[in-house]
């Protein structure tokens, strides 16, 4: 497999940076500081830091400055910024409630910079199907190499999951079950966690963030989108206890409209393959099973990932694989499998994938960027790479897309439709490009 | 807990045995050779198998010789045999889809017995609610005290469970996921396995089955029925490969009309618990994960149930439970819980429980003739004793009757509807006793 070959880009001769600006990285606060900027770092020959805004520059300044990030301007305003002609490349890294009004404000602004080519946008890009397709829109009409941060995709416990069921290892699919539990959404709130993550319709909750990312991986990993579905959203609990950094409660208790728990089932497209999936809220008191569990069965194995959080894009995790030892030999361009033969043939082998000191918020992240970076000087000498490309799917290769998003937007509208309506819905067209 | 008790039948005094007729008892083969009749050798003193029906005699008197029943005839007829007087219990342990026709000319001819007083028979009672209704009607004109063998009910696992359950060691329950392995329905059939089973209509498949003892057990333990349920049936393989006893493919496909997957997600009415379900076909390659693991979580503790097997009736099982030990008194009584107090109080506690050497096959159903007992000799004292009763529900005491298996054959009826429907259903009022 060519994906794990993993990056040559460290060996890329010197040339230009990637020029990043950033809406959305503050050196106190936030989620880019973890992660976007300790990525970045590690790829300080492709990407440089040139541009930063923040409603208040003096956010932006104290955060160059304390960055020591010699070559970046803190821009006053978002026209400002947007039109600057020292930007290759815009992250965006805000909360996902102001990304409808940011981005599309971006999109008009940067008309007037000739070398804006890539947006960078963090999952889940909108708080609606209805603004997905807005800015998806506008993206593709500035001509846009669009960039979503569904980054478990580049896991390596995914890639590793991917490459063996595409060779074969299990056989076909015939059943997967998936239990994740999204620790923010139970009955206790820390009283300093914001506000807005429990308010619906700021596009992070446990549908949209710990169902999105999970059900994406999915996927992604066995390269089918799904052809039924069936949801049950709950609200079970209305109200949380505010509690302190210590656990103690505060005796206040404080509304949620956001979802406690997600039951979702469906069958894949390739294979009808019957899925079952169930996401709860609540601190983990999973004593006897692991946060996150995806098992999928095959004809010929079973792989199981399992990982402490219930989210699957920024947690650690353990790949197991059983099978058979025929299936070390796969059959691959018209040649026969090499079934029976050979000195474990038929044995049954198993193999455990665990890189112990893995940093998956960062390392996902930083692969995406490394990802970016491949194809932005063609580092893997693939002939006539197009200048743009519209979706990974489930290529290998490449990164995920608007459209990539668009499509896992359509799901989710899907889960509440189906939640609404109470039916099973057909959702074998939502993967279709067209808009 | 009285139930934890267990019976104490075996100290009741010699006392006429309940005298028992079987359809369905073969010294050779079958079900209740395995099952029933080592059951009832342990309660010798309270049951005494009296008559024996099979439509070909030579059957019953070679398995009266056989198992050395001195007591027991050998009938000609199933009108002779309903209508001899020297039977008080009859055990119907037959292939489902003749327990309609047999059941009916059974209570019909049952009427010249006046001793007639239990009728006993093998879960899923008829094929289709439909006739498990018509047999419940008849039953009940007759004034009969019936029985099911939803067995599971008996399992010292599930009771224990319940009782955990029942007295807050867990809190409220918040969530609920089961997945299940029904070895037959997969790729490969033993070609000595009957073809009934393989096909739709006759009462004994995955979803009956499977699903239908397992679901059962959950809404048991969890003193709970359904509020809301959404299902999705497959047959997924249409045909499947004969082996011979060793495992080898003997080169010949078979049809299979019965499914080989079952999604099942809902709602708990006690609590709007979400609970999901996957039961798949086929023989168990889950490398990872035991065949059956049902997980039942709450606000203060949780609760796993393991077994080997897809079937939690016939399972030896190992029951996790884990919680904090301030649980350890539950209020009861209007008194004050001990919370905080105590050496080990607020420390997590773990339970693992486990019968080594118990045989849940013969076991459970052996617990079952004991409640039976119980209920005949009024062994456990309980003062106004009614002389029949319609239902266990979920009562600790007792054994479950025709209208349990109703009250499930609604479900299952449901499950079906739910699929061809692609619809969520409303069954919250299918636990009513009312036809």
């Amino acid at each position: 497999m060519d994906y794990s070959k993993g990056s040559s880009v460290f060996t890329v001769p010197k040339t230009a940076p990637i020029r990043v600006g950033f809406v959305g990285l503050n050196a106190t606060k936030g989620w880019a500081i973890k992660t976007h900027y300790p990525a970045i770092l590690q790829l300080s020959s492709q990407f440089q830091i040139t541009a930063l805004y923040s409603p208040e520059i003096e956010t932006s300044i104290a955060t160059i400055q304390r960055l020591k990030l010699g070559n970046a301007t803190a821009f006053p305003t978002l026209k400002s910024f947007a039109s600057s002609a020292t930007v290759d490349m815009i992250v965006v890294t805000i909360q996902v409630s102001s990304h409808y009004e940011v981005l599309m404000s971006l999109l008009k602004y940067s008309r007037s910079n000739p070398n804006f080519k890539y947006l960078f946008v963090e999952w889940a890009l909108a708080c609606s199907l209805d603004q997905a397709e807005s800015i998806y829109k506008a993206a593709a009409e500035r001509g846009l190499q669009t960039i979503i941060s569904l980054q478990g995709r580049k896991s390596p416990y995914i890639l590793r999951a991917k490459e063996l069921i595409s060779q074969g290892y299990i056989g076909d699919i015939n059943s997967i079950e998936i239990a994740g539990n999204g620790g923010w959404y139970g009955y206790e709130r820390p009283a300093k966690s914001p506000k807005y993550i429990y308010e619906m319709g700021n596009g992070v909750d446990l549908v949209s963030t710990t169902f999105g990312h999970t059900i994406d991986i999915l996927q992604y990993m066995t390269s089918s989108y799904f052809s039924r579905i069936h949801a049950m959203v709950f609200n079970n609990i209305p109200e949380q206890e505010l509690i302190d950094e210590y656990g103690n409660r505060l005796g206040q208790r404080v509304p949620k409209t956001v979802p406690d728990h997600l039951l979702f089932q469906g069958t894949l497209l390739n294979g009808n393959v019957p899925v079952s999936c169930s996401f709860k809220g609540g601190k983990p008191t999973k004593k006897f099973t692991k946060n996150l569990v995806i098992d999928i069965h095959g004809t010929k194995g079973d792989l199981k990932l399992e990982g402490d959080a219930g989210f699957a894009e920024i947690s650690n995790l353990v790949l197991y694989y059983s099978g058979m030892s025929e299936n070390d030999f796969p059959s691959a361009n018209g040649q026969q499998p090499r079934v029976g033969s050979g000195y474990d043939a038929g044995k049954e082998i198993m193999e455990v994938y665990h890189l112990r000191s893995y940093n998956a918020v960062i390392g996902n992240i930083h692969r995406l960027y490394q990802s970016i970076s491949d194809f932005h000087y063609n580092t893997k000498k693939i002939s006539a790479l197009p200048s743009q490309f519209v979706m990974q799917g489930f290529d290998f290769e490449g990164f995920p897309t608007f459209m990539d998003a668009l499509i896992l937007h359509r799901l989710i509208e899907s889960v509440y439709r189906s939640n609404m309506m109470g039916s099973t819905l057909n959702v074998s067209n939502i993967s279709h490009c067209s808009l």
